[in-house]
């Protein structure tokens, strides 16, 4: 790579991560802790795990001897979609490795997974890693959703990674790819294959995360961008004055995201899909709470606002579950006779074909929904997937506020716009506190491997207090995993940390919210910063501030 | 306002902006140039404006004695769309007139111009001001896109200034308000009104430029914010490596923001709207290229990359005006006949029935293309405004690739996302450049108001050079106007300033886009930072600074 590079990109090159005390003593030794079992299914989990099971918590904390290894190999691996941050873990075990052992060496396996039971590989010299410090994207090796699970793939990667004389593998990714490391591990261990395996938590989606791991890096960064460009849209919504901007963050199971942006922004009105399921609230319900918003700043002289709502709202809408079976199969069943009727009688022909309450929700949908809703894929397929979450909200408001407005309940003016925050964020640069802590989650890792471990994620707790405190360790994955049901098949799976209403930060968001929506209380979060004052450049995301004081007085 | 701030917010509100040499000073003094006229149409214009021609262009300079005025009272207004670093400028315009005159008053008229004509403003305190420094939006006293033209909207004009013994207004806005201020300062010559009239260059598309007025306001931090953005969608698209992004970028009128990107980021292609029109490029032929680039690509093994589209596009392709026109036509004249049918059966009677060309285009484009275009809003008008672009672009790619797919000639994968990126940047904080800038502007309004100048817009140049350097001073706005029929009446306009294929930046652009192609050249510019090194905070645009180069060398 010769590339040209921006001014930052050149002084943020620079940048040399902060690491907390033990690490950074270069004499970081493993202490024992509890043994943990999984919460639910521990005996399943110990019968698939059995070499696994009965490990221990394990901390880094300083020592008396500087930490030296024998020269090894380490492989590491990018796995799922990226997150801000995944080169600087990579760095992290680059250093680590070399200050045990400058004879170590680490290889990159090539565009996920894959990479390792296809033996695709790079070696990562110091050329490299320096071309990546402290830069966003999995660009230096790439990253892909496959999985390891099959028997040819366990092969495929202990037979590369044979070759290659591995000591460790570094599985970076979320759920699904640390439970892969896992099954990884108990398999070598089962099999006395003296290879280890380490996962670091990754997702940008913040739903990798327990007692143990207080943060998956990447969420950090992800939401602080987003945060600036909900901030700017609230900003433009106050001086325009004259739309409502429906504003779609990432986050397909979890909320984390948009609800640390509205602790961060405050801005009108935020969706938290989490909420929903729990109070089983309808569309209906939904739309007349924004609705009730809309009519009371209409009031006020007010009519613009914003509303943030998460990627996977409609999913956890408990009516839609049924209605969208209900919809495809009917679709598949008899398209060609809608496909002969003009749009009027093909809609009346769905909400009388479909069945019970499926058939109410498609009657009670804007014209232009149903219109929508019945667009097909070339295999056929309900294109539903594809449904933007934000313009299916904007037609359902919309028509309701002009039935209030025929009913003279409503007398304010309503443009909407739609908006989706996703992919700005997840290759954005990392900021400090993702440059430190996968700096960090790296550098540990390797510690882990040199303390002889395998089948771990790297944890890491106190993250809401400056790097030097941070407590970095090891928590055994099969004592995460619990047992769902995926495809009509019993798995074992990290459950993803959803957003539960009971915790500090839902209780904040829901203990403020209702002053958001007439007023506007927005906050202006400004674009990520580097060189100024700590407050301004590591500040922990509000998720992480507010948890970790819960825990101190709770 | 008690609002809640974020630590970005809190320490930028302190930052103090740069001013010119001869601003700082305190001492600061009119110097008259030349006398300028229209460049075409210069006698209708002197005929419209008998008062306002055959004024000198003005430069301040630093003089002798400290700026000093009587106690007066000054209005400002904001016009059209937010540009980042209004407040600035009105921050810029209370310090000028305190340092002038403790006594000297502020009022800011609210929501735009129809808060003059109204009489609808607030006095701007110290207190006001200070909350606002260097933030975005002009949400301080809001916007709006009203007009003064008619004789009313004058008279309304001159009642509210007059009973706020006003002795200037201050015009914020683009090129229509500038014109306005025009109009309104010849009003008040011609009738001995004694209240001056002064303009500033706003717009974030970067088309309010000439030769005396380097740079509009809002273009910098806009232009730097999509930049971001931009690189870390082609971050991302290098990463997961499936998807080709097609990304939208605002500028209605002139393509000078995505060019501006284009060279900051060098992503994999960028339609620049002033070339299509230049070569007269059809659709077919634009897609053809794109499609070329693709499979180049393919070839390379590369199924992603990035696309930047500007906003106007379908405006600049020549072949669109007709078609939209035969369009709407036929949707107004025979819309129960085409409802009646069944979508592909429409499809045909509307390709049969458009005249010439345009059915042939129909018949050209996709099916889903197709039936996207003849949606109309609940007015029976087509909503082809509202036709996005970018997805637009994404269908014909799409259809095109299967052709060549079919005919062996294309054996990659195209997925594509669509995305736009305009109200994230219209109201962000201003960088150091427009928080300086803007500070400069007002400050320097304020002193050709004491000067005694009126129907001039605040001039500004050597831009590129630190701002200690930079050289403003005021250009009479009657000698930038030129004559367009609009509606078919012919009124004075300031022409907007397009992209010229023949000028430095684009040169520069065309000369190195081949390589972007097929390699990826992308440079990460990075959120937008205020405490770091110079070369980092306060650079210029590449616009800028190829055009500086240009002048300097050329």
């Amino acid at each position: 790579m010769s590339q040209q590079k921006s001014a930052l990109q050149q002084v943020r090159g620079t940048y040399q991560p902060k690491l907390p005390k033990a690490l950074k003593s270069g004499r970081a030794t493993l202490q024992s802790g509890e043994v943990v079992t999984p919460a639910a299914h521990a005996e399943t989990i110990a019968k698939l795990f059995p070499h696994s099971t009965g490990k221990p918590l394990l901390t880094l904390v300083e020592g008396d001897q500087p930490v030296t290894s024998a020269p090894m190999t380490v492989g590491v691996v990018l796995s799922g979609g990226p997150a801000p941050g995944g080169h600087n873990a990579i760095a992290g075990i680059f250093d680590a490795l070399k200050a045990a052992n400058p004879a170590s060496r680490l290889v990159g396996f090539l565009n996920g997974p894959k990479g390792v039971f296809t033996g695709k590989y790079k070696e990562l010299t110091a050329e490299i890693i320096a071309e990546y410090r402290n830069t966003g994207g999995f660009d230096m090796i790439g990253s892909g959703r496959d999985k390891i699970e099959t028997e040819e793939q366990i092969a495929g990667c202990e037979k590369t990674l044979k070759e290659l004389g591995a000591r460790a593998l570094i599985v970076i990714g979320g759920d699904d790819s640390n439970t892969n490391a896992a099954i990884l591990a108990e398999n070598f261990l089962a099999r006395n294959v003296p290879i280890q395996v380490i996962g670091l938590p990754k997702t940008i989606d913040g739903d990798m995360r327990n007692q143990f791991i207080e943060a998956s890096f990447g969420f950090d960064t992800a939401a602080k961008t987003y945060a600036n460009l909900v901030a700017n849209v609230c900003r433009d919504s106050a001086s325009a004055r004259k739309y409502y901007h429906f504003i779609k963050l990432m986050g397909r199971s979890a909320s984390h995201v948009a609800l640390e942006v509205a602790l961060q922004v405050q801005p009108n009105y935020t969706i938290i899909s989490e909420e929903v399921a729990r109070r089983n609230l309808t569309l209906s319900q939904i739309v007349d709470d924004i609705c009730d918003m809309i009519c009371r700043r209409a009031e006020a002289g007010k009519n613009y606002g914003v509303i943030v709502v998460p990627e996977g709202l409609l999913q956890f809408v408990p009516e839609f579950q049924p209605f969208f079976a209900d919809l495809n199969k009917l679709v598949h069943e008899r398209k060609a006779e809608m496909d002969a009727l003009p749009d009027k009688e093909k809609h009346k022909f769905v909400a009388d074909a479909l069945p019970g309450h499926s058939g109410e929700l498609y009657r009670s949908l804007p014209e232009t929904l149903q219109e929508v809703l019945l667009i097909t894929d070339s295999h056929g397929n309900l294109t539903v997937s594809q449904l933007e979450t934000e313009k299916f909200l904007i037609i359902t408001v919309k028509a309701r506020l002009e039935e209030l407005a025929a009913a003279g309940k409503y007398k304010g003016k309503f443009s909407a716009l739609p908006h989706f925050f996703g992919y700005e964020g997840r290759c954005a640069p990392p900021t400090n506190f993702d440059a430190d802590y996968c700096y960090t989650l790296g550098y540990a890792a390797v510690q882990l491997i040199i303390g002889g471990v395998t089948g771990y994620t790297v944890s890491a707790r106190n993250l809401a207090a400056p790097a030097e405190q941070w407590v970095m360790g090891g928590v055994p994955v099969a004592s995460m995993l619990t047992i769902e049901t995926r495809k009509g098949k019993e798995v074992p799976v990290i459950e993803k940390a959803l957003v539960d209403p009971d915790d500090a930060p839902f209780q904040a968001f829901a203990a403020a919210r209702e002053s958001w929506k007439v007023e506007d209380a927005y906050i202006f979060a400004g674009p990520v910063q580097y060189f100024g004052p700590a407050e301004v450049c590591d500040a922990p995301t509000k998720t992480l501030e507010l948890e970790s004081k819960a825990k101190r007085f709770g």
